[in-house]
């Protein structure tokens, strides 16, 4: 059945001009490229208004491709949006998320115990069943016990770590972090793979450039149809960059990250170009969640005019820069206005591939193919989570609030700002305050800053609450959460001893077991 | 000596290549549009991040141009910025200004009894030794008595008015302003020409719109070089558009006037390509000041990632967007980061036409030629002024506050708000806060939004300050403050009687003249 309907999709896609024929005269589906950004801002790019504007190879892949303006991570932390990139579903459905607390961000530090359960089907699982080869390439952070490795969720390669890449560790306290390639590690952060914290050098993303360019190289030799995640990370703090990029952005040394992943994925669709796969390849460029504005103004990138950053459900919290690239097959310089989510990137990627979604559990994403290929728009809701809570919905231009909070008091007077420079009185809330019955809601076309709630009184508000409450009803009553992975932490979980620790002589003794409750302070 | 100074310039305008051979062989200065805008802010625009991204004709305009990312106007609020254009002087210079309080913006109102000094030499008037016709279609701003008429001070035509279009009035305690038509009244706001405030709806654009493509015809076939400054206003509350616009924009009534402007440049630009004279016409785009954020969200714009708006001296208040098209001279798709202000268009145009800026007086502006043609980034500062009070300077990345305020509490507990949504600790302050020993600095690049004030013990600090204290000692050790224009009004020099009342049966009777001090609250 499932290679009828495969069957079926393809042939709707040729009509639609959206495949083409391999060398041998078969339909292979397009390659598909996503290329993900680590804690970068709506507002990082020279397209997306940033004053420097120093993105001139993301502005042309925008100018030959089509930009989204309205589209969303699934939830403001890199965890959990990752998560549902790869599975289409909403953290609260695939388990990234705590109940320890209302409404707190939880991701995956060393010490968690969960991560990406065996029940969730992984884009790269399901698109092996059209015959392409998946790589990873960077941060995984679905979990780094070995159940939850990359390998074994559909990948066939993975360049990459499985954590962020704080530190330096002592290897005592605290392991420094893994870097494998494939099933094994092969060294650490800070020790093979250096990282500079006070000049910010790293060669990081020409190491992750090289993989990329030669996974591209190697999957078109051999005529196979690719899937390649490219998730890098030198935007989130530790901010990095090589040495022929430090010093060179009018932004300090952020935009110097940014320069450097800005000629790379030049590069790359050079490649592509070069190669003649550009027309079947399917590029997409976001990011995991908004600038992280506790970083800024040295490591930490911009929102544009949004309100508030990373950890928050306001818009500069989780609405990304977006940029999708097919020459040939999605009209150049085109803007789009349809909602979209990091969770479509799932479903549309199978669409592409000719692949139904799976049938027998709930799918969050949408397949964006009308709207990439013909300009369609489709009503859709985007929920904001925090872990467990519900705080925001979009529907068309409207965004309703059922709960505001930024951090605690206590957090913010020790200086954890998350809206610096910014403040909304009664949105950007220190205490955690619930508007379920009455929700704040803003026009986002008129308010993109998220400042002048809509009077309670308005027929305008009436109308608006018509309208959210029922899908915000239906979601709800439908909503079976997942369990919840990221509840329970251990210092014996860290990365002691990965695969191949002992070629190396790198294996570390872990502490003896003890779980705790994780503690998620926002 | 002029005579021979522009041939000069022509030769070298010709080695260049940005003057072309009129249709009688001999050489014909470029024509000089300037479209300036009223109150829209830098973030307004999609090419600028606008997120509904409506402004499809000024998008393409900035495609097949240069767009300038870093340009000022000299004064965040009007009649001192106009001033400051058509002089290429700062308002502190030219008299449009106060010395009634410290640091408080001033303009034209209609009981203003100043205006611009016969002293001062304008644009068109030196325009006229080129050859050139003038005209001004819009908002004068500039004076409404009758020694202020812009045929008096260098403009040929003129549609439009001498003050906004505030209103309506009663015609008793305050006349509704006239509409002028070259030296006469042709009715007035809201009589003759309407604006219904409730629907938003009024023509005026559409009439703005015919006034330039007439006179673009015109001009085109005597054969004239022409200087058109399409000073409109339909982004200034209150907020209007015509009737096929109303309702049409995702941003409500603003989005609505944005986009009818958008429509009538593309009009204009289409115009000048199908009249064949595009390459031999030079237009500029920027606003007088930052978006109103007092008037937001529904009659107000988006200064983008910048901090407050109009009437501060914040990047919000001043920055400006700007982009410059002239195809075939200026290559198409350019940003440039040079540091450019509203009074480089006056010695801009000059240098257009040939002509030198007068040499017996201080010009602030510069020549922004070499930037356009060639790429050239010169250093020079920006200085921002509130009336008499020098409040900041851009140099380079760094700007440093010598006064910060936005406006005073007493007002500000009213509800005026010239940052919404926005409160810097020790930035946004509603008293005049002195800085001038130890002056705020921000490195706009890294810190856009004036956030992070640097520390006054770094090194970078230090360094900064040795480099703008000079600059600003130069300024101010040089300045020379003209005649302030803006400290008297009276009731009885209002737009009572404007010439030509007579004709439409429409003249009223002033009150008696009781001059008095203006009171400028901000």
């Amino acid at each position: 059945m499932a290679a009828v309907a495969a069957a079926m999709r393809w042939r709707l896609l040729l009509v639609m001009g959206a495949a083409v024929l391999g060398t041998s005269g078969t339909p292979q589906p397009p390659n598909i490229l996503l290329l993900l950004m680590d804690d970068m801002g709506w507002g990082d790019l020279g397209v997306y208004g940033e004053p420097s504007r120093e993105t001139p190879n993301l502005d042309r892949m925008a100018a030959e491709g089509m930009l989204f303006s309205n589209f969303y991570t699934a939830n403001p932390l890199c965890s959990p949006s990752r998560a549902a990139l790869l599975t289409g579903r909403l953290p609260i459905r695939n388990g990234f998320y705590t109940t320890n607390a209302q409404a707190r961000n939880a991701y995956t530090p060393q010490e968690i115990v969960g991560g990406i359960p065996d029940t969730e089907l992984l884009l790269p699982e399901l698109l092996k069943g059209a015959g392409y080869v998946s790589k990873i390439v960077g941060k995984w952070h679905l979990g780094h016990r070995p159940r939850f490795h990359p390998l074994k969720h559909g990948f066939d390669e993975w360049f990459g770590s499985p954590n962020c890449h704080f530190g330096p560790y002592d290897n005592r306290a605290r392991p420094n972090i893994p870097v494998y390639r494939d099933w094994e590690m092969v060294g650490r952060f800070y020790e093979e793979f250096p990282i500079n914290q006070k000049t910010g050098e790293a060669n990081l993303t020409q190491i992750y450039l090289q993989e990329a360019l030669d996974f591209i190289k190697r999957q078109q030799a051999a005529q196979h149809p690719f899937f390649l995640y490219w998730a890098i990370d030198a935007t989130h703090a530790p901010v990095y960059a090589s040495k022929p990029f430090l010093g060179t952005s009018q932004r300090g040394r952020y935009g110097d990250a940014v320069r450097e992943i800005d000629d790379s994925v030049g590069k790359i669709l050079n490649l592509l170009r070069d190669l003649k796969v550009a027309e079947n390849t399917f590029v997409f460029f976001t990011s995991d969640n908004g600038a992280a504005l506790i970083s800024a103004p040295k490591e930490g990138g911009s929102n544009g005019p949004f309100l508030c950053g990373k950890q928050t459900t306001f818009e500069g919290g989780m609405r990304e820069p977006a940029i999708v690239w097919w020459p040939g097959r999605i009209p150049a310089g085109q803007v789009s206005h349809q909602l979209g989510s990091i969770m479509d990137l799932f479903t549309t990627s199978l669409s592409l591939a000719g692949l139904e979604p799976p049938g027998d559990r709930v799918i969050d994403g949408l397949d964006l193919l009308p709207a990439m290929l013909q300009g369609q728009l489709m009503e859709r809701p985007i929920f904001y989570y925090r872990g467990n809570t519900l705080m925001a919905v979009t529907l068309g231009q409207y965004k309703a609030h059922f709960w505001t909070w930024t951090n605690s008091w206590e957090e913010f007077r020790q200086g954890v700002d998350f809206c610096p420079g910014q403040n909304v009185s009664g949105v950007t809330t220190h205490t955690q305050e619930e508007h379920t019955k009455l929700p704040l809601i803003f026009h986002l076309g008129r308010d993109p800053g998220e400042r002048y709630p809509l009077s309670f009184a308005s027929t305008e508000y009436l109308n608006v609450l018509g309208r959210i409450t029922p899908v915000v009803q239906q979601h709800q009553e439908a909503l079976v959460p997942g369990q919840p992975q990221l509840n329970v932490c251990n210092q014996a979980v860290m990365n002691w001893a990965p695969p191949g620790c002992e070629k190396l002589g790198k294996c570390l003794t872990p502490p003896e077991s003890v779980p705790v409750k994780c503690s998620w302070p926002h």
